[in-house]
């Protein structure tokens, strides 16, 4: 298999990888041991020749006539998503949303594990969700210094997410997971990702309101 | 000003709709009135001919010379988006994001409006979210039959998750909002909107190995 190639890779082929991993997971769990990109095509909604696009771009997997090991993909994507690793992570903002992201367990089992939640709500600081503590925004400084943190969540509101991504930022974070309403200003080195509820709503809306009008 | 005409605006340009809702909504509480596509270009990130190539697709808005004015701009955005709308919204699974879901009280500003929870925990079945009545699982077809629902927000585990759409669908729904982690079914005519979380996650550890690896 030859080296993994990163640098051309484009931000769709990316964006494609963890669904691939999803339903590869599914198909190991049904104990099916090969595919063709055909038939992966047929399940993943994706044209087969975009598949063996997508895979070349990591060097292949495949071989011709046999089609894909089916467990050797799983792990190689899981591979180059890195999701085999360990990675500290910070949650600000302990409202609805967060309480919900930190009480989601599964983030553990790929690798993601919070470590420490951060409010500037006196009475819900000391308090734990799951086993984390809810610390004062006043201790992040310190904590961010002190552990090896990977990747913050942002679940505060709009109006404050931008001062508080600059805080990270300068302290050294360098991937936010943010749910602020609101485009994150960060320097090129920095990843986010945006889950814009609003937004979703809008699509649906879009959608709805065009139906009607046919 | 043009007709609208829906047919052969992209996918891509719909998803770009709700961000120039949220910027020019930004402009509005900033009293600015007019904005020329490459101011709006530096704040919002695309180009200035991609602004303009966008706003063509709904019969322009903008004048040579005078740039678009920003609040006919931001109500003919929001018009096509279907937001001056009032949309009825059940929530299905109240668990810990469906409890953060149910208690996002931004929806109802844009006309999103939960009428219902469904559950199939006894022991919150009767309770209220946000003055919402979480039900059980068994009324959800005479719920959807005697009330005009548009969407459904699905916050159920993956393994339950295609067949309570099946049921959305059976019953006549024809927009989801997605947040179980699987790929959902479904006919041509419905429109899914999906947060994979965990897809984010792998996102963000892809480009923090990849810094690693540099």
């Amino acid at each position: 298999m030859q080296k993994v190639t990163r640098n051309k890779i484009s931000m769709a082929v990316i964006r494609r990888l963890p669904k691939y991993h999803r339903y590869l997971r599914e198909l190991l769990d049904d104990d099916i041991k090969r595919i063709s990109s055909k038939e992966l095509s047929e399940i993943i909604g994706f044209t087969a020749s975009q598949i063996r696009q997508d895979f070349n771009n990591f060097g292949g997997f495949g071989q011709q006539g046999y089609g894909y090991n089916v467990e050797d993909l799983y792990f190689e994507i899981g591979k180059i998503l890195g999701i085999n690793g360990h990675y500290n992570t910070i949650l600000i903002g302990a409202g609805h949303l967060g309480q919900a992201i930190a009480n989601y367990d599964r983030f553990k089992e790929y690798g993601f594990h919070l470590t420490a939640i951060f409010d500037i709500d006196k009475n819900i600081i000391g308090s734990k969700i799951q086993n984390v503590e809810v610390m004062s925004m006043d201790n992040i400084e310190k904590f961010v210094q002190n552990n090896d943190i990977s990747i913050a969540y942002i679940c505060v509101n709009s109006s404050s997410a931008q001062e508080i991504t600059d805080t990270l930022v300068f302290l050294g974070i360098r991937a936010i997971w943010n749910f602020a309403s609101v485009d994150l200003k960060v320097p090129d080195d920095v990843t986010v990702e945006n889950v814009h509820l609003i937004d979703h709503l809008m699509t649906l809306s879009y959608f709805l309101d065009e139906q009607k009008s046919k």
